[in-house]
């Protein structure tokens, strides 16, 4: 399968850059399910995050859903979101061809596709194909909302400044879903911000690492081999444009550790089993243990700047230069904050339907 | 699905520690690919390495291939690899079988298959099911040997003390694979070593980060969403069992640089393009680039140790504390190289059949 | 997966009856491949087929294509077309939402989605989904000319009447295609609309028998187990509403034969490889051989008649007489048809893909 | 996937004929399931049959269960069943190895492996290879059973003659699974063994009808396209070696009826909703309805036969005459039953669990 993910909750891709129109199929997800439009155009708004940082183009990002939606709930059939591109600047694109801009994927998507593919914004590589993600993701994050799991991201660094870490998960998390700029120290959000307005100056990007918890998923999910769920969400997480690490619980730091330091001492009380410290991210043999799922991923910087730089046209075979203009960004970790939320939500959905059937997250009785 | 991963190529795993025997089926390979019983014996060996440093566990670990394979070259149905299992002591275990090893599946696995999973030696749980792994993989490092394309995995990192970084490739990649203790450099090596052996003299464990590098994949393979080569890769990889963290190039440390720095310029030269540096690993936008595919593991200390640890006895629900007897390894990331070269390449051997067919790997004419 | 078919090349159905718009995705299709609109449209006009056989909804059914195609060709990346719902009368279904039409798919749609699916026209059930098939199949069927790969389907029996056999496979599949009521012999075919009219007075429907053929497909596609060529195609036009049976080659009238009669001989020819008769349909233990695919789908009757029938309100747990009223069709063999040539061209790609590589059935040059 | 069917309960065949060992491994089971190896062998020895009618070949076929059960019941991991090969002539077959035996797979296998594949026997292709699936069928047929859902398969036609139909389906299923040659009408039953008994001693083969009935499986269950119930169980039956027909209620023959007659009307009685009729096999829309799930499978004739036949020799590209030697069945229709028992069973197994989860069809509490 191509741009599909997902066995019994699926999600497919379409969509380039500057199309006519972009969008997703959510399919798999339980009948009943509400589906708020207003929490949809929010998560769509963070991705945006139309503001001194990102992006000047002005898409308005409206979210039409054509299908699989009556009444505000889910029928349970495929869910249809599209979103018609608007801001199009295609001649900014066709000289540029092929001029291969470094960090892109235009030099592999010709490898790929041999010159068919569109090649205008970006094309299918654009990030701007996450706005479909996002939209069927705000369904399935509050699907899990309404059984008690909660899903938070926060930008753990960004251009060398260094967000809190988690603490009060709940509440943490909360806070975190109701802010643009989703930091938990809001003074290191402000230094991160300088620090971003100071590489836009300079013409040059940043990059950053985003921090997600999951609380209230339930114990006894995942598989042993191959589709444990730390394979299936960093499956997922792959694919959000720039991320090009993951890691659970403490991750590569747990390199460094002692055994006897790195393992989670369980406890039970009241009959609730859990675990002292949680070094594991919630997750052991691949399965949830029921602690929260806590990773990181690695977001590099934005591989368009405005710096001049040295590439290729793979069209007449010839090295160039390259000066990228247009609109850009000199951050993207902000935006991709809810791209990842939303691909941890899908994939959450999923794991759930797999083990407790395609009923699970239904919130209703019948007709 | 469950124990079997890859779409065209792919591999199923099957059995228990102390079961009567452990394997994997490969599917989907080509027909006429050469299969060295002496090589595959070579990696067992590399994955058992029985040592100082290493369990004492004393397996023949013979494979026995009993399907797939006639005259010494593959058939392109299915190849069975069954190991008989010898060296049981069950009884050791069956007093431990509601007591959750900190830091192991003990209890996910309860959770799971609800107390009916086998308990004994960590059961299918267990790291020796990557002996089916790594048998199939024999087969697959092999088959992409022939084409010019191999795989080499140094111990970066182990205990604190670190590995020099790849420099010649191919060069490098020929040192590893002879190896037992996969270094670049013998003297960090030793060093390694002896903080192995400090760490089991406390009883206690380590872990530590393998690199991985390969050299003459194509350049145009990959998709661009959800089935990206990074997405492939850390889906196998976060199934080897103590990874709990994958990155591709310059992975987390991108998140700290500048565009003007991540960014990796492209060169022409003799029609042949190249980027002058590799941060980015060989993937951009999910798809090969033709340049060496690079990565991190990171690999969480042996969480057997022998120190007495706070638990909790999930059949009675009630708080312990816990000793472990037997056998068990200080580290097992030295062991667990030749596992990430295995599922590399099976996840390599797989993309490349999905991208240019089944037949492509073959190294034979017609009857 | 649910509502998306293919490993390399898929296709995912979306939409209901009633609803906004409903269409699919084709994915996975090779780079640079034609994509005719007027052939798209010449298909939907089959599938429709607006006469006095017909049901009378009216809809345009201009398919629009949102991405994926760049300059009349195939860019690589997913195809997504859409189809607006115009000629809505939902009142029409309203009173009729918890009334199991007999035959139709209300009671066991209500049985999986709880009441919540849309019932409006049957919904994502209805026929009318096919339309987006048809898009989709299209571009696969002209991917498959272009190398020489022709589809045929003709009515080889509709309401009892026969129609003749294939002769001259080659101009038979021309002659079929381009008729909007596909029989070989002109004179049955009247027969067979006479009988449809007669039905149609009686307020009754009947049902039919397609046969398909497909010339020039490679040998050796095919898998010896679960994914044999005949399960693929199976499983593909059971998807197709109201196919209640499949059979290739000679299939069910193989039972009553003899192995010496049934048994194809292989003879060669200008080292050609071929069968004397082909009573197995071109497929020999699972995998194409060269000779010409053959197989035949029963369509039974439309299940909406104008008679009165006995059935359930499940809504209100009672028996009820029921008079369907609006548009029905007498028959819909006709216009399964294109359906089933759609979904045998979109199987056939995939199998290609997944046996030669996915730039298989490119048709041009580098950019 | 290729030898691989299955998404939540997965099967994998591997071996060839004439190889040192055939078999399966059935994954995804719930755990806790009782295996009863009394009611494998009994299964095993179904499809064995030594008798008058069938092969020579004498194989012991004692399955071995090497992983993923502990004391009889399923842990919930890969159960991996084994069967040694004994019986073995291969040199009857290395003469035959580039003649291309009519209606057997020998020739696609050399189109699809160029030769590399194992000819002996039949290889991979063998209908030996079922034995896995029999005794991985066993396993599930069981897990049914306790949840009150029973298959039960007749001969419904062979050579000519035919059985009765089904009348009360839950004792006529009780005494087909008490008989090793399935018939309804034991006097049929004696006819069918005669006119078999007789193409035997014409050198010749017969085929035949099997008819499957599915008492007690929820409604609910089946996807509106592609993952019909109808796909799925299709998509299983076509890989059954011979079969080249499947039809489902009244098949073919709904094509001749009218849609007055073909629909089942629905009935309520006491909260129960039935259908009065059942021509659509317990299926609509794709979906169950609850009513039994009925379907029909066609048999070809076995394609060895000991009359010369006229072929090809695709090693040296000539034509030639074919008298084929050693042990081989006048029919297989009688063996061939339990395939189809099997191949139900684990198709249902799946689809229950994707649909109620993976835990559904467990027998027995926790711990």
């Amino acid at each position: 399968m191509k741009n599909t993910f997902g066995e019994s909750v699926s999600v497919t891709l379409f969509g380039e850059s500057h199309g006519i129109a972009i969008g997703a199929i959510l399919d798999g997800m339980a009948p009943g399910i509400d589906v708020d439009e207003d929490f949809i155009a929010h998560q769509m708004n963070l991705r945006r995050s139309v503001s001194s940082l990102s992006t000047a183009r002005k898409e308005a990002d409206v979210v039409h859903i054509v299908s699989g939606v009556v009444n505000g709930k889910t029928t349970g059939t495929p869910i249809t979101f599209i979103i018609q591109n608007g801001d199009q600047h295609s001649r900014d694109y066709e000289k540029m061809k092929t001029i291969a801009r470094p960090g892109h994927a235009d030099y592999t998507a010709f490898c790929k596709y041999h010159g068919f593919s569109d090649t205008r914004g970006g094309g299918h590589f654009s990030g701007r194909i996450t706005a479909g993600l996002v939209a069927a993701g705000a369904v399935a994050i509050q699907a899990l909302k309404k059984h008690g799991i909660h899903i938070g991201t926060h930008i753990a660094k960004c251009a060398g400044v260094s967000d809190r870490g988690f603490d009060n998960m709940k509440d943490d998390i909360a806070l975190l879903n109701a802010q643009s700029f989703a930091v938990l120290d809001e003074k290191q959000g402000e230094h991160m911000k300088e620090a971003i307005a100071k590489a836009k100056a300079e013409g040059d990007s940043v990059g950053g690492i985003l921090e997600t918890a999951v609380i209230g998923f339930p114990e006894g999910v995942g598989e042993p081999w191959f589709d444990t769920l730390e394979s299936m969400l960093s499956h997922a997480l792959f694919s959000v444009p720039a991320v090009k690490g993951v890691e659970f619980g403490d991750g590569f730091a747990l390199a460094n550790m002692k055994g006897s330091t790195a393992n989670d001492n369980f406890r039970i009380e009241n009959d609730v089993i859990t675990t002292e410290t949680n070094h594991n991210g919630g997750i052991l043999g691949g399965i949830s243990n029921g602690m929260p799922i806590l990773f990181r991923a690695a977001i590099k910087p934005t591989p368009s700047i405005y710096k001049e730089q040295k590439t290729v046209n793979f069209g007449t075979n010839e090295n160039t230069d390259l000066v990228i203009k247009g609109r850009h960004d000199p951050a993207i970790v902000h935006r991709a904050r809810v791209v990842v939320d939303s691909v941890t939500a899908l994939v959450l959905c999923d794991m759930l339907a797999l083990r407790f059937g395609t009923d699970y997250l239904q919130n209703g009785g019948k007709i």
